[in-house]
């Protein structure tokens, strides 16, 4: 098993990894003293393959747990679904030594986690994530929240979880599409800072389409050990955080103005860090060669790279921009790359040029 | 003016506290270099009084302040208005370094600080208290929260504001059944910490009923000073902090069985004290005297410091005292005083006890 420790001080807790996990649950909330009454808080694509295991895993070691669930997907990311689990919190009568299990993926770790941070003004909470996104993204470094109608995670806590479980075998049944889509934030983290780990996903790219348990483990354990340090470095997006937005700004205005249905996460910032990549050869000196490799090593893995957008559509694009919470007195700042592995923030990019990118065949 | 710092690291704030204060507030806000967008949250009673006078300060000050008022009462502490909070902020465009103003009582407190410590992850907030509760207690310490059906103040989160403002020129047109509701909690601090700011009531009680400024300015101070300094040592509740408590434990039940509706708050903590005075007389040695000096002190006041309950309804007492939040494995703690001026914590008090002092004529 590989364990990485995210390092926040009296915040700090350990990401573990390794297949057949699942098992060990209850086991670990032990050794973290956590009080006897939980909730596990999944959905409903999820709750048939693992909650009975997870109730399971929690009970043998003397916890009573109850079984939260919603409807999957991003629709069910909202405060109406938040306000459903805090009245189920309170007819199981959670206390505030009491904690919350998220089995699931990205969805479920930012609801659940939200709903732990705030119930009670604040109880444990533990991530199981279930999918590669959420393994290697979502489930580390205490981002929670929800969507309100006017945008995507509006809504929220810094608030860190006391452990993270990524069980391997759990991304077994991951749909192809799901799965691909999560390997554009493990490439993110070779570009933002590990030239190297780049160039081992490069090489071993066949492998981790095969879901081969060792390459698996590497990729995971590796963007997770970056995220732990950017993270531990900058808890609350002060500073240094900000370079894991690389691809985001446009990736995000992607999903936004596609309605959010187009694209999964991991395919709007596939086409975003690609741009970026595009923006930075011009702004920040990234050489031809490096933005070439980004692009074939998104392609390779299947995912889309460019979403051309017709020029009412590029309008929309920029305007969505503006509207993301990163920007700080009207102004939208990027991360661009300097060279692979190695990132720029709060860099200013005309307008014009968005619009140039996007607009090309 | 008086100025108190609540010390909690790089968390830590100032509370002034004087007459003709509101003036000041975008001076003071612009002190703490906020962002230039904010919203003044507060209710219908408050607005008509305040609101104008509120944004005229932050205006010439250079902000740019919207005000969102909602219903005032306990019932508008719901997540209902706390979304309805958030869906305006998004309108009005307010990014990570705008900042929220708390300004009115105890409910617009709670909510404007959970909304501040929710919004965008967080964004800062400025208490400006308008009733003398709050202002000696719930501004301070950094509770925030609403409340769902299943309970009071069950979600929410420890969220610090950036500067309490006490202009006690706010307190000139609070009705006297709310003003004196609010020295509760003032006489509260005497008994849990201060014996001497205890008799300083006993000896002041005339002018502070009339309001007179420099007995009201020295109230509300003090109470601050002990309140600042229990929350210093304790920010979320772990130990010390539970002696704010004192008279909660009853007062909090007697609140939910009579449905929110009969009591004000410091009404019911009022009964409350009293009643854990006598508890305290048999099982924490609390001299006769000294109880007898709190009940005296209450009355005094014009505050109820009994409320006799049927046997059904004791039973329902009970009850609710086992759904308060401050349940820890089924077991309920209480505070209970050893002299005025000193409390202990975490006492085991048998049922057929508070049954016995509950019922009695």
């Amino acid at each position: 098993m590989r364990r990485i420790r995210v390092p926040l001080g009296e915040r700090s807790y350990d990401i573990h990894i390794a297949s057949n996990l699942l098992g060990r649950l209850g086991a670990e909330c032990r050794r973290l003293k956590l009080g006897r009454r939980c909730a596990i808080i999944t959905d409903d694509r999820v709750a048939p393959l693992l909650a009975r295991q997870t109730a399971a895993s929690l009970e043998s070691a003397g916890f009573d747990g109850a079984v939260i669930s919603f409807k999957s997907g991003e629709s069910s990311k909202n405060l109406r679904v938040v306000a459903d689990c805090y009245e189920q919190l309170a007819s199981h009568r959670l206390e505030r030594n009491s904690f919350i299990v998220a089995l699931g993926g990205g969805v479920v770790g930012d609801l659940a986690g939200f709903v732990a941070a705030t119930y009670l003004r604040g109880i444990a909470f533990v991530q199981v994530p279930t999918t590669l996104l959420a393994q290697v993204d979502s489930s580390v470094g205490g981002k929670t929240g929800v969507n309100l109608k006017s945008g995507k995670n509006l809504v929220g806590a810094f608030y860190q979880p006391r452990l993270v479980l990524c069980d391997l075998d759990t991304l077994k049944s991951l749909p192809e599409r799901d799965y691909r889509a999560g390997l554009a934030e493990v490439i993110k983290y070779g570009i933002i800072a590990d030239e190297r780990f780049f160039r081992w996903l490069e090489q071993n790219l066949p492998a981790l389409l095969k879901r081969e348990p060792k390459a698996l483990a590497k990729a995971v354990a590796r963007s997770c050990e970056i995220k732990a340090e950017v993270v531990g470095e900058d808890e609350k997006e002060g500073g240094r955080r900000a370079i894991l937005n690389f691809g985001h700004t446009i990736g995000h205005a992607i999903e936004a103005i596609s309605g959010y249905s187009r694209f999964l996460h991991g395919e709007a910032i596939s086409v975003g860090q690609v741009a970026a990549a595009k923006l930075s050869q011009q702004l920040t000196s990234l050489p031809a060669k490096d933005a070439e490799r980004i692009q074939a090593l998104f392609n390779a893995v299947g995912l889309p790279t460019h979403y051309r957008l017709t020029a009412p559509k590029r309008v929309r694009l920029l305007q969505a921009i503006r509207l993301d919470k990163k920007v700080q007195d009207g102004e939208v700042k990027f991360v661009l790359a300097e060279r692979i592995g190695r990132v720029r923030t709060g860099v200013r990019v005309p307008d014009e040029l968005v619009n140039e990118i996007m607009g090309r065949k």
